[in-house]
């Protein structure tokens, strides 16, 4: 499970040798399999011979110390999950590991600018000792936005230099996604000192709705992809300019159905498919990699050009060229498919070994990391109110399953100064308190959309500073969400009528259980049950909360610092 | 012109955002020009503007500070040679730079395994040099099998210890082609550490035939593709074994014709082009890796998957991402087209610079290297008789424009204990005299098929030793060639009945000339229409000759220590 693989010694390789010519059985063989060849588009014969952590032989007959019967399965290359935030599925990269790699995802590029937010260094550092000990196989980019900005407060800052001294760990491809795209177009030297740091190294890119000479500036400056087109034209235009285009399934954020008209055989090499950030609910219900193929194949996708976009032409991007075929000196990351038109995946095997409790169990655990990371002492209801001058101001528009939010300004209730939600007109008062400890900042504003009723909702989660973010219908509920948040410290808390009734303890960070992942699953359904008992009418009402602090994503946006106009970048008075 | 291309400073990456976004004018654009879209297959329009060594826009209109008027042009990515033994062009690594980057060849991966074979380490290090001064890019592999056999002798050796030293020399990728393909099979300990010692770096293959399991064993260490295959079906089973398959145009060996039905949209990024041992006249006459695109468009291969193949897909089989497209933060290495049907270039641009004799003016000259090679003393025709006990032996039939030999029995004159040449049989003696100082060899054999009459052809280029090899109908004039050949230290002679008529010197290790590149040229074809004029009838002498003495060629070959049964791979007697 050490990653990266180590370079094989001659005698390794003689027994390489041995093993593919017959001359000894191989350590593994799938006996009866046809494999998808996702060079020639066919399915090959012939069973698949393991030594160690490499396929040694394919298309021949062999036999194995051990041997799986493939009958009536296909294999595939393992999956490649091209850009992930492993916060947002609530648990550890452990648990993490436990389901997806089960669902096929044997590699995943990671970007823990969550965690990096909240804790800085030694936050990303629990990424980069988790990696190592995982059994699938995680790539840490390195955070290169954090903050996102300066309109919040974030729990930490990472520098060029910070970065610079993790750029040769061996988990380390390179810089994460460049979300500062104003930054680069204005050349901020902060900015461009990363950049500098990783050119010949691997950058990621993040640039929504970019285009023209602005696209090509910041191509130009050795960013290699985007997961963040939303039209074929957005991603036509992207891939002319060279960016390799990331089709994405998150839970707030699905474009492989409007993309994948655009995955052809010559295409698909510069493709590949990410998850960015999926709730547990979502990959327990849905799946992670295998439901984006599923939903390309569903959409009409060729198969082949689908199966090489999800582990080739991923791999290729990210320069790892030991996987993504079924192929002699390639890493043994392979996946059996009951079905390759509806991705059923039946087995996994993960550098030679089928991935089982077993392989699980013999992974290297990493000492849970953030705790006590809530930084805040216990509210009082009335340090929720809103001083106004009069009735009328902004409100946050919330647009089912967007992030994207509108720039509304309405009439609310307004008595002894304050401006007070109102359930009637589905507006709620929502509150981001700085939670980091160098501040007590409380941002207040409305926001129109989530239907909820005589209760509060209360997250740690909130992209990507984490403070803690609150919705309610009255200032009494919402401090005693907020309250239970700080005594669980950090978690997300549904508040009805006085009483606490579903909450998830995210311990680690304010970020992450420390449970299971079927158990934060359940505690989730449980939650999202108590909101929508509360007349709650979005489909992941905690999921909604989390982004309302994201002040990169148009319109109106809220953080600890209050309401911000994202389309001027600027902080505006409620 | 310095090789690798220099990360980027901050200052310089902000001078790629001016430019791109048109706040300052571009060093060069390229006007009005259409470019070859090779992800999306089609011809986007738009100029494209270049900062220093970089594309830095494409799609938009853009000022410059130099402007290129590309109109009624088609700019396609600069062109790869995927595998080319320089040596075989028969000038310096400069002088072949000066003619094949003029064709579009911006990148070749070469392989010294010519000099090496002669000069050892010397060699190899010359070629290094050489690389970092040219104003193409040449990357080096080191040769992994120098020499090619123990049934010859060549002038060095080169272990795994050697090698490794120039492991991280900027010109190399890893290690040249595994010719050894019995060593392989057979875990030899020497070619076993030479492939242990590039584990995770490239290793580049050349399996001519082999299939089945012996073809899993031998990708399963490592080698990443294969130039040797002559068939649809052979490369089909090569690439369903994750190995690249390069498609040749060398002057004694030609697939692209026969391959170029595997060329599809989908195939296309595991396939390049090579031309591995090309003759000058071979690159005036008919061209480089243009050539190789012209053939495969005129054997009816798409447009896009041929010009991919060509650039971006060689690029990415060597690791080299910072090329093969036409987009911004990617090398400007651009190529104008006059006529993208028929690869007509009009001008070269590498790393954002006019290819001109001004740019080759500019390069570093390296000393030459390797003058006074051929270490032996003038022969006497009487070295050359062959004692044999009877008039019946082994005698080499060429086969024409083909590098295999056929293994033929014939009886020939006899007198007094000699066997005989007899140009009535087309049948002529053929000598190998071993010249690396180290001792006095010489193999003496019969050879049929050369045609020739009344005199004698010789040369110091003798695949992979680079013995001297001499071919006539009378030890006389076999004698006077070789001393003649000897006088100029190395290079290629013809006698006629006494007299010298043609030759080209090749003072630099025996292989290559300090002349220009179309004095080579004038020079072959005078030295060609001498032996045509002695009757022979080779499209090619002594192209035919210098591969007689390779023993990793089916079936009968010469070395100088004597005729080499290739199939059973020993020495026979005579």
């Amino acid at each position: 499970m050490s990653r990266p693989v180590k370079p094989a010694t001659a005698e390794q390789l003689a027994e390489r040798i041995r093993q593919a010519l017959g001359l000894h059985p191989a350590d593994l063989v799938i006996k009866n399999a046809r494999f998808l060849d996702i060079i020639g588009g066919q399915l090959s014969t012939g069973d698949i011979a393991i030594h160690g952590e490499h396929v040694v032989g394919v298309c021949e007959s062999y036999a194995g110390r051990r041997e799986i019967d493939g009958r009536g399965l296909v294999a595939v290359p393992g999956f490649i999950d091209a850009h992930v935030h492993i916060e947002s599925s609530l648990v550890t990269p452990a648990e993490f590991d436990r389901n997806v790699l089960l669902r096929g995802t044997t590699t995943a590029i990671c970007d823990p600018h969550e965690i990096s937010n909240v804790l800085g260094v030694p936050g990303l550092q629990f990424f980069l000792d988790s990696a190592l000990g995982l059994a699938m196989d995680l790539r840490v980019q390195l955070p290169s936005c954090v903050p996102a900005t300066d309109l919040e407060t974030s729990g930490a800052r990472l520098d060029a230099e910070q970065l610079l001294s993790f750029r040769n760990h061996p988990a380390v491809l390179g810089l994460a996604e460049m979300m500062n795209v104003p930054g680069v177009l204005r050349s901020e030297p902060g900015v461009l000192e990363k950049l500098a740091a990783f050119q010949g190294r691997h950058i990621d890119g993040h640039a929504p709705l970019l285009c023209g000479r602005e696209l090509n500036a910041y191509a130009a400056v050795g960013i290699s992809n985007d997961h963040e087109s939303t039209s074929r034209d957005e991603a036509r235009d992207k891939l002319r300019r060279g960016l390799q285009v990331f089709l994405r399934e998150g839970s707030a954020a699905k474009t492989v159905a409007a993309l994948a008209p655009l995955i052809s055989d010559a295409v698909s090499p510069f493709l590949a498919f990410c998850t960015d950030d999926r709730s547990p609910l979502d990959i327990a219900e849905q799946g992670h990699i295998d439901h984006c193929i599923r939903a390309a194949l569903t959409a009409g996708a060729p198969m082949t050009a689908v199966y090489r976009a999800a582990s080739w032409s991923a791999a290729r991007g990210f320069g790892l060229t030991d996987r993504g075929l079924i192929a002699p000196g390639y890493v043994a990351d392979i996946i059996l498919l009951e079905d390759v038109e509806t991705c059923r995946v039946h087995t996994v095997i993960r550098l030679g070994e089928v991935v089982d409790d077993e392989l699980f169990a013999r992974r290297q655990p990493v000492p849970a990391i953030g705790r006590n990371s809530v930084k805040l002492d216990p509210v009082a209801p009335q340090q929720f109110a809103l001083r106004a001058c009069g009735p009328t101001g902004p409100v946050i528009g919330l647009r089912p399953d967007q992030l994207v939010t509108d720039h509304l300004t309405l009439s609310l209730p307004y008595r002894n100064g304050q401006r007070l939600a109102n359930p009637d007109q589905d507006v709620l008062k929502v509150c981001v308190l700085a939670r980091h400890g160098t501040n007590r900042n409380i941002g207040r504003g409305f926001v129109k959309g989530f239907g909820l009723r005589n209760g509060a909702l209360a997250s740690s989660v909130g992209h990507d500073s984490h403070n803690i973010i609150v919705v309610g219908d009255s200032d009494r509920d919402m401090a005693l969400a907020v309250n239970r948040l700080i005594a669980l410290q950090g978690g997300l808390v549904a508040v009805r009528d006085g009483e606490i009734v579903a909450e998830l303890p995210l311990p680690l960070a304010g970020l992450m259980s420390d449970l299971s992942f079927s158990e934060v699953c359940d505690r989730l359904s449980v939650l999202r049950r108590a909101a929508w008992a509360m007349e709650c009418r979005l489909r992941e009402p905690f999921l909604s909360l989390s982004f309302l602090p994201l002040p990169v994503i148009p319109h109106l946006k809220i953080t600890d610092r209050g309401l911000v106009d994202v389309d001027r970048f600027e902080l505006i008075t409620t």
